[in-house]
């Protein structure tokens, strides 16, 4: 931490505005929010991926969701072994803790995660199948879902390797015994969707065709 | 993915009304941000806490951050081990495909995590001590920041313990070579806030005396 | 209102994108309600509770409910004192000036009015006994309803006070001179509703019976 | 209550409708709101009218506002003398119970009651000034409005009125000791704002000048 930095001049300015205006204009609630702690309805699961604006899309006020950003929003299975699943601590807490309503999982396009993951099963990226290769491993969860691609072109194939990764999370989710039992007895439903950047479009995962609708 | 509901209309109406305002207002730009890919200036680490809003805070624009958000903004030392690092993935591809010049780790107050970790380090919490307890091993992290907390009454502890969660985080961020090689170069700089929830004021980690003083 | 200030960013928000999709999708039937005034059918009154959302319930268009929310969806007798009754003032310009065809009384389950009245008349809330207390002296009006309970359990005789408060203002309604006179030629018809939250369940008060069956 | 008829067939149908697609959809928060009660971030005090849909306008969801409505959106001046007051009540409740942090009171073009108190004070309306009058009695609230207004034609001078109406209710509000007190340590802050039918345009008062100004 010797190391660490000042801020950045533009971010301490934005700071001071928005704490001049919006922290200001709602500071009662935030304040509620610090003394009764947080009660947010939904946990959603997105990509770090800097053109995904879940808080804008969704208009999301303090207090609403509770965000678990990961590279291409991938929830991997339930597995208790003792090591480091940050994701899956995620969901563990938003489950059991917080006891959130719905787990909103949002893929987008131009994916670049997903596309590593493609270019790494179809031979192209080797560097990505080495040890070292965080991202490299981290994909390794989509894996089995490169290998239920059709036939196609790339572009075509990336695409849908996208959807793939929203329906592998959902699938995933399923495994932890918590989330299954928490969906059984509808206390909790779970929700893919994609979000198209350039044209802004939102489309959902309808699970009985296991295709992706306009919403 | 048999499992997936549709999504709760009070998403999709958010989702509609930001699709005709903000998104239809800034077409251009986002169109731009598709054909061209993104390209962030920064990487945000921070917590899944629902209480925290990164974006609005920084008046974070599309494009403008890569955002990684975990259980108590924690960063796993380096550990190239070929198992899944989901924090790793996404530090290595921010620093190495996408060459953020900031990382800025933000840790918060009141946050669950860390009370988890001050409450299990402390005894009290024996359910996060079993291998099963995805949160607990994911604490972890930060049980030598545990050990080095002065003496004091609780509620100092826990504080001190969140800012020591930042301290962790970036210190472990020096233990990836591609980090601190940019950092070494100037290419990229490392910087550590903490934001209180209630009163809404940001303090940054001061790397010298490792100390928290306001923005 | 010196002291009034800007509306929280997030309705500012929520406004905008209303009016770029269901105000500009339903312009003109918006243009006609304000050129030819309002014509509602019916008029509903209801808890101000922020979990009864009767307009989501009954499908509510603009134009369709004139709606009245206040404490326990109460109605009090018709006293023409001179003083201020702001319920009443509801039920004489719905009936006389609107002409609805239809009052619809909404009672609901874990209504914080109800409660406060069955623990004041219970001996458990002198405060609301003051003369201070506005939500007190409102909720006299559920004093005969209480003296009627039936023996049992606490849960039980508050649920039914629920059901009472509804009977109480359809009963209350029926002296308003002009109401038992629409009633009487057939122009209105008065109608009992209790709506449970949890379920989400909506039961009809028979008026022969007196008893309230699903719908 | 023998004269409750049962509920008219469409509004059964929608409410069918309603469980069967956005309760199902929303059953686990729903259970939630039940289970822990609810707590509104804010109250909206507003029209009757069937024009006025302020769920719509705001996005409001379930659990997100208290709302009293009634005849011309007014607060009447704390009065503790032991008579019915159910607005007062309402704000007892949604400020000392229930903590609000906003207090949005909500105005509106077109409004019948405002027209009528117009029509009283400008001796035009004669059955408004009789004592059994409900509607002309709780208008008498805006008749200091009335004597403020500058001269000119009748549409202006109307229109006026109604930005009167949000005036006076925001003063009033002050004089509740608990309202001030909560406005005066930053738990809690009041909103006016005028909503125009027509065009579907919110305005919002200006603390400082009392001007309403485009949102």
């Amino acid at each position: 931490m010797g190391i660490a930095k000042p801020l950045p001049s533009y971010l301490s300015q934005r700071y001071h505005g928005w704490h001049a205006t919006t922290y200001s204009e709602n500071q009662a609630w935030y304040r509620r929010l610090a003394d009764e702690g947080q009660r947010p309805r939904a946990m959603v699961i997105s990509c770090c991926d800097s053109r995904v604006h879940v808080t804008a899309i969704f208009g999301a006020e303090q207090g609403e969701f509770f965000i678990h950003r990961n590279i291409a929003n991938l929830v991997p299975p339930y597995e208790p072994d003792g090591n480091q699943h940050g994701t899956s601590a995620a969901v563990e807490y938003a489950v059991t803790a917080l006891k959130v309503s719905n787990i909103i999982v949002m893929g987008h396009s131009l994916c670049g995660g997903v596309k590593g993951c493609y270019d790494m099963c179809s031979g192209h990226a080797p560097e990505l199948e080495e040890t070292s290769s965080f991202v490299g491993r981290w994909m390794d969860l989509l894996r089995p879902g490169y290998e239920k691609l059709p036939e196609g072109d790339e572009a075509a194939r990336v695409a849908e390797l996208e959807l793939e990764a929203v329906r592998t999370s959902i699938n995933n989710l399923m495994t932890f015994p918590y989330v299954a039992e928490a969906v059984e007895n509808n206390s909790l439903s779970l929700h893919g969707v994609h979000h198209d950047i350039k044209e802004g479009v939102l489309t959902v995962l309808d699970g009985e065709s296991g295709r992706f609708f306009p919403v």
